[in-house]
């Protein structure tokens, strides 16, 4: 291990911790010292030789300014709860169920026509003159009895959701900070005037932290304390909505969107579904918006000789860092929060000029679902190296340039094996780092395909964090493929019409039946399969897993069922004998972990191999169709031995070689190779010390290695 | 226990075996002796004082005439598996997959033209003249690469199905029996000539046992060793179909069916489905035709001075014993094989003169599965007792008029155990008969109403028997229902629109979404859900089981989620947080094995109890909605502990008192009241001894129990 040097790490700093601040600078290696939310730097600090990093929340430090004018606020679409008619007149209020710290009712002369009233039992959209608006009430007179109506309407955000968190999360009583919508003119001008003035204010610092654009994902609490938070996705547009985007869309796309188009049936549109057209106009609508608003922000920063970075959380959303506009912004560097092995990645291949990774926990009090972190009874330092594992083996596949921390720094007073770990992990990173700069690991000569909805705007994510989303198969496939010696693309299903699969060797397609991931309707088009199944046939090769390619409507619950020789049996089945079935050994050790899910998977062609079963029902199978391979896998959870069995997956599907990128004779032990050092990083994923020997192109060698540790083997 | 006496018991006597037929009479106390498929009688046993059934298959003993006129056979629409084209021209082999003993095609003039080619891909139908057929072979010349291909065509059925069962069960190896369609007009005038004759010939016969009617309940063999049998359907009707089938229906109905009404993309219109609005015409239409057909047989069996009884099974269909025709046929009697008791309470319901029982293990080598019976390793004692168990229970709330056995006689010499049970059961049987003959057993003020798709058509079936369908969770409803002291209806949609809910105190709706039992597409209809809405707030109850009322479309997965208080998330609640579930007790016991079956429910309204939850997830709530209550089970499964709670359930429902039908104290004693006797009929369903108190209106007593015991307990 190389010793620590100053370089590449961002430390949070603390002002009244002057003396921590600068002994933790010099052991974890840091060259940067930032502020955080609640935190300070005095001149102690930002005088001691270390660039400095400054966090601007730009709409939310305005709380004056949205008092005079809070038509400047910022807005969102919702619907009340369903309300069953017992007679013919019904009145419903539409916030209840609310938190009503967080909305207020738009109820301006501009919002009004926004809102709509449902019934929901027949899904019919009532006559404005059906129901009438006074004093927060909607009155529905004439309605059905027994028919549920639901109000759709305007409201105002005047809580400013990541501020409302931490309030709600560490029992803050400051001041509720409000938001500002930079739609809104009088606010735009204003935000700029104050950043250059703060600007001016602030000479020593280097680089603008912004934290992050506008709008915020969506976060919606309620008011029943057994459903605090009602909604959450981190990937949706809607809290960018207002009277004034809505007019702009309409001008610009020449349709008017409607409460609907965001509400859809009272479920939102989630990120984890398909999206309609309307909401995709409206997502590049407010992408340019918010580009466009970004870049003069960053113009200005610029003008300052500072340099601007944005961290890629809470406010980002439209800034979409895989998008068509986001380098027209400018930024000097992306940030992004890490949990896991995938949020690495997404990082890493972000065309900007410097990558940072905020690693976790976050110097808080009390993390992951309100568990003590840095408070009795937390293990700060193991949850340190348990994500460390994850984003290790990513970093070994592609690296980014900084990493850092974030929070109260005095909570690590308590906590020595935390500043430890941290000591290791950065050293590790930094040597990581240095191997990358000779060259690249070397790469298998496969390409996998990830096919979805979203294709490459959404490139090594779902929405948010791994434990927000781990209930989609997806996730744990991108976890694994983030460590893995191949190349990854991202496709939409519009990409494999358009010609996308000649680059690919295995397509992918990884999700439940409707969903974002899977594709739901988009499987209906017959020019989808026909393309797929040619690719196949013609030596592409297939991996489903969970409920790939289902849809409603056809002759299979998966369209894709010909070419996987299984398909799901939701009852369409009913009195269809299935094949007896009977497993033949796979060619390389599956898990019994690996991640079954299923009870309703079928064979439809007995030429399939089954290589795994539970219960009778195949759970891995494999069919060869033409001069291609469909694998199905009910399910897959990530580990590290199930990341080995997917790397075994794809070298057994493309029978190419492994010999190139180095290997281990361990399935818990992964490597990296790197040509140009003749150096290979050795991983030791498990809690156990592994003693193992490795190979790569130049040779072999043995290794040893305690629990989780990094070893470097130079091999000349 | 009663003695044995000579009455209300068929024996299956057996030529060669005279005197064990005479002595097992003797013992079962048999007064009607009967032949089955493959045995006589002598004139031995027909002449010793006996009443004589003798079994006819109409439709299958006449090869002679089929050989002379195969175009008087019967046939099916069957569809090919689906070919993949991988060039412009793509031929199928129809019958690829089909079991050519079973099915030959039927390409004459008259049957070609209702050959249809689909392009599954794309689900469209190619034009008659994208397509060629000769010599068993149709190819397609420029179809598009890629896409799926199936031929839909009709064939000749070569041998009947029951015959081709025996042989491949019991390895018979006499020549394949063919049937005859009664709509040949030859075929017609032979049959009932072939019967006048055969009535005239056996004067000895008493009761002729029509084994069944005409067309067998659909049964498709394959070719493949790993799936034999490819479809199985107890009660659907595509053998009847036949291009004069298909005129005389587009003669009556002024539309024209075509294949795909029956092949339904592929699937067939199993009974399990929702039947398409053709095929509810077709089954009307085949029900006239087969009960007109019936009717003059049963008058030449009539006008012999014998009578006629009907064996529901096998050639069945188009019989529907619950339909609009049945008791025009004029049977005297309707024999059912039963192993449960909801079978025992449909051949109980039905309005005809004598209602029979023919109990399990039909005297067999091998049973169920191919499982031993009457061999080495056979438990033909334990299998008769497990049957009577759920038969009995069914027998105690409304009972038959005779019972008996089926099969070779002979079997029965190694296996005195058996012997000595059915002493015993049909000992039983009579005890129970001449309690009812005074009146019937106390009821509950409390009428169930079973919602489905069929209604009273189907009730208390859904398609053959338990072990057929036992994953379809009704059945093991109806099965615990059969026992309990409730009235019982089955109710159709229709029917509930059409005010059916006036007599009924709680609606159930139990299936899986999509499926006929659950109702699918039906619940689109906001009639039908704004009833059951007003029925439940204006005091009625409603219990749903596994997917109750799922649909499409609709803001939630179930159309009475609002009833319920819990919906169930297939994915489109991503990104919605649940309520936290918080179980409150039931007010009576839910067994732990009631049934789990789910994953994704989650609670809607914050004021359901959930009287039972698993990983979080809710299985058993209850909700109050206006005067009214809604029940959510996630499963059920039958047994004697899981039938106590859910009269529990009605129990607590309803709020009234069980004391007029009489209690046990104990979950595994059922009992059943006689008021006209003063008599109760106490029950062990468990497999130990059990003492318990037993409570009726006319008092109390304690009762002590061997295992499966049946008691009489008097109380004057």
């Amino acid at each position: 291990m190389q010793q620590s040097i100053r370089a590449d790490f961002t430390l949070p700093g603390e002002a009244g911790y002057e003396q921590l601040t600068l002994d933790l600078a010099r052991r974890w290696g840091a060259d940067v010292i930032r502020d955080s939310d609640g935190t300070h730097l005095s001149p102690e600090i930002t005088s001691a030789g270390y660039r400095v990093y400054s966090t601007i929340c730009i709409i939310r430090q305005h709380n004056e300014f949205a008092s005079a004018h809070p038509d400047a606020q910022q807005q969102t679409f919702l619907s009340s709860d369903p309300v069953t008619a017992v007679s013919d007149t019904l009145t419903i209020h539409p916030l209840d169920g609310y938190f009503t710290e967080q909305f207020e009712l738009n109820d301006s002369a501009e919002a009004l026509p926004y809102w709509q009233v449902w019934d929901r039992t027949e899904n019919t959209l009532l006559p404005r003159d059906a129901w009438s608006y006074q004093d927060g009430t909607v009155t529905i007179s004439n309605c059905r009895p027994w028919h549920r109506y639901t109000v759709s309407f305007l409201c105002w955000r005047i809580w400013e959701e990541i501020n409302m968190y931490n309030h709600t999360t560490n029992s803050w009583t400051s001041e509720h900070l409000r938001q500002l919508d930079p739609r809104h003119p009088l606010a735009w001008e204003y935000l700029k005037q104050w950043l250059e003035r703060w600007c001016c204010e602030n000479p020593e610092t280097n680089v603008v932290r912004l934290t992050s654009l506008f709008y915020n994902f969506v976060w919606i609490f309620g008011s029943d304390v057994r459903r605090k938070s009602r909604f959450v996705d981190w990937a949706s547009y809607d809290f960018t909505v207002s009277p004034a985007a809505l007019h702009a869309f309409e001008a610009e796309y020449g349709y008017a969107l409607t409460a609907e188009d965001f509400i859809h049936l009272g479920k939102l549109q989630a990120t984890h579904r398909p999206p309609t057209r309307a909401k995709l106009d409206y997502m590049s609508f407010t992408q340019r918006f918010v580009a466009e608003k970004a870049k003069a922000l960053v113009d200005i920063i610029h003008a300052h000789g500072k340099q601007a970075y944005v961290f890629y959380d809470d406010s980002w959303v439209g800034m979409e860092p895989y998008g068509k506009h986001f380098t027209s912004i400018g930024f000097d560097g992306l940030i992004k929060c890490v949990f896991s092995g995938f949020e690495c990645r997404l990082c890493a291949g972000v065309d900007v000029p410097v990558h940072e990774l905020r690693f976790h926990p976050y110097l808080f009090p009390v993390g992951l679902g309100g568990l003590p972190t840095f408070m009795d009874g937390g293990h700060s330092e193991k949850d340190a190296m348990d994500y460390w594992l994850h984003v290790r083996r990513a970093l070994a596949r592609k690296c980014v340039d900084r990493i850092g921390l974030g929070g109260y720094l005095h909570l690590t007073e308590g906590f020595p094996a935390f500043v430890d770990t941290i000591t290791e992990i950065s050293d590790q990173f930094r040597a990581i780092k240095a191997l990358h700069t000779n060259g690249a690991p070397a790469v298998l000569p496969l390409t996998v395909g990830v096919l979805h909805v979203w294709g490459a705007l959404r490139s090594w994510t779902l929405s948010g964090h791994f434990h927000e989303t781990s209930n989609h198969v997806l996730i744990h496939v991108l976890e694994a493929l983030s460590g893995l010696p191949v190349n990854v693309r991202f496709l939409s299903f519009d990409d494999v019409i358009g010609g996308g699969l000649q680059d690919v060797d295995v397509l992918l397609n990884a999700g439940q039946a409707g969903d974002a991931w899977s594709g739901g309707e988009v499987w209906q088009h017959p020019s989808l399969i026909a393309e797929i199944t040619r690719f196949v046939y013609e030596g592409g090769h297939l991996i489903g897993i969970d409920e790939p390619s289902a849809v409603h409507g056809l002759d299979t619950c998966l369209a894709l069922a010909h070419l996987f020789g299984v398909d799901l049996d939701n009852g369409e089945y009913a009195c269809h004998i299935p094949f007896d079935v009977e497993t033949v050994p796979a060619p390389f050790d599956i898990p019994e972990s690996f991640g079954i899910r299923k009870t309703n998977v079928r064979l439809i062609q007995p030429d399939t191999d089954v290589w795994m079963a539970q219960g009778g029902i195949p759970q891995f199978t494999h069919h060869a169709f033409g001069k291609g391979h469909a694998l199905y896998m009910s399910g897959f959870t990530y580990s590290p031995l199930n990341a080995h069995m997917f790397l075994q997956t794809l070298i057994h599907l493309t029978g190419i070689s492994q010999t190139s990128t180095g290997t281990s004779d361990h399935p818990e032990i992964e490597t990296a190779w790197f040509p140009a050092d003749r150096t290979m990083i050795v991983m030791n994923d498990a809690d156990h010390p592994i003693c193992t020997e490795v190979t790569c192109p130049a040779g072999r060698a043995s290794v040893e290695l305690a629990p989780f540790e990094l070893k470097f083997v130079t091999i000349c």
